[in-house]
């Protein structure tokens, strides 16, 4: 069973990327004659996802004497959103689209080009980002939870060494003792705002994000794996099933052409993906439970 | 200046609601006569938008016998989301919209709703969802940083007392030196695959994440506000110097006719709303500064 190009968009990595004035979050895959482009920013999630024929289609629109092969063309164009060659960029924002505007080259010719992004659908947005982050937040909560409790057993620690008379050398490193509702309120008070402020606008997911991120993704695509395995296994068990009623013969060519994935999926259908995805120690890896449905009764 | 309604919403917290079989993280506001509702579930964020004819006419058509105003209304349907009365709560799944049935009581009379739920405007799941749970990440990996800075400080004060002879009484108070790569390893490695586990496919946002929520939330208005107090600024003082130059006297009220939003603003309009936010201690109580532009460079 081929993975979901949907799957190998999720592994992909968000990278900050300066266009213009504007700040993005982008996720690129280029393949050899086709790309899916999704960009994060102030104002919502946009896409755009082109194949062969269409970028064959508009080079030619806005380049006319060039003759290229799609291949050379997706490479002329990804520099733009991988970090170079943004210098020439600009950006239209109109009728709720978005148009960058880039200016690169192809075999020493100026070469122009330009992503039409529309918004996305609000379920890529979901997957793409908010379930992720959830989980993300979910887990560094808990790392902080284990470090809370890594402060009060040294915190007991040097309470048993006071309590037996020890001095320190250098009053300077004495701690105090630590009390988790006191962090927390400076924390909220003072440092967050701080935080707030100097991260005004901005958007970026550094090393240990994007490492939380590839985990909590690797787990959704191992689900979604399963989950299509699970209901592919179910049909072909219904398949089979009604041919023993019937009295024919296994058909497992007919089972295999029954796969249609379940009527209310909302996964966004994607060109196969080539870029390899990063190695990260991955979930995805351990066999996978069943699903429990657990009712998580919550404050508030 | 009156705040927008979508500020409103925006400062409303998460809370999980269990419908049927499906989670969800619900927000919602239920006016007078009017209502706005968000469900995020594995699919996506869905939306529903009411005003008083729309839900008398609904009313109507599910209930022919029943003669009720919209507030009366409005109060019957909103124990559903907030918590109570879900049990007589079904959801139906088609042509990528949701429709939730509810059987409720209205003056001792049985009372059916429906709410007709379909995707929400992707901006809208980045404005309530994506952006804050980006600040939230940032702000708990500080928190994380922190204490790792706390722990190292511990280190030291035990390091101190343990060069000075000092000894525990109860030997199992010893702690080992805290060293982050490995706390970050081993969380990596065994800690987060068994809470990715433990928290398949469950939507939740704890008291310490709702109050985050809640700061990064209060800012994002705060500084809606401050941008769109700055357009009318910049509008009327350009008014103001044509009339100057025209020679005409100040023209105030010709300056507040032309308070139109910015053409391409994408905000969500939303009816005036008039639940009370969640007092937490506020960063938009503080003057905010303008916003710096910073290039922020990462790691992939």
């Amino acid at each position: 069973m081929a993975s979901s190009s949907s799957e190998h968009l999720l592994s992909c990595p968000w990278t900050p990327v300066d266009i213009g004035d504007s700040q993005f979050l982008c996720k690129s895959w280029f393949g050899q004659t086709q790309y899916h482009l999704l960009l994060l920013d102030s104002d919502g999630l946009w896409e755009e996802q082109m194949e062969a024929e269409e970028i064959q289609s508009r080079a030619q629109e806005l380049n006319r004497r060039l003759r290229a092969s799609v291949e050379a063309l997706v490479t002329a164009v990804t520099p733009c959103l991988t970090g170079g060659g943004s210098d020439h960029v600009t950006i239209q924002r109109r009728d709720g689209h978005m148009t960058l505007r880039l200016k690169s080259e192809l075999a020493g010719m100026p070469f122009h080009w330009e992503f039409h992004c529309r918004p996305a659908p609000v379920a890529t947005a979901c997957v793409q980002l908010v379930r992720p982050l959830l989980v993300m937040s979910g887990a560094l909560q808990r790392q902080t939870q284990l470090l809370f409790a890594l402060l009060r057993r040294k915190d007991a620690e040097i309470q048993d060494y006071k309590e037996n008379g020890a001095q320190l050398t250098r009053e300077r490193l004495q701690t105090e003792p630590f009390v988790e509702e006191t962090f927390r309120q400076d924390f909220m008070t003072k440092t967050f705002p701080s935080l707030l402020e100097e991260q005004e606008s901005s958007l970026s997911l550094d090393s240990e994000l994007q490492e939380l991120y590839a985990s909590a993704t690797s787990r959704q695509n191992a689900n979604s794996k399963r989950k299509r395995s699970e209901e592919e296994e179910e049909e072909e068990a219904e398949v089979e099933e009604e041919n023993h009623q019937r009295g024919d013969a296994p058909a497992q060519k007919e089972a295999e052409k029954t796969r249609t994935p379940a009527p209310d999926a909302k996964k966004t259908t994607l060109p196969t993906m080539q870029q390899t995805a990063p190695s990260y120690p991955s979930a995805a890896d351990r066999a996978a439970p069943k699903p429990k449905k657990k009712k998580t009764g919550l404050f508030r």
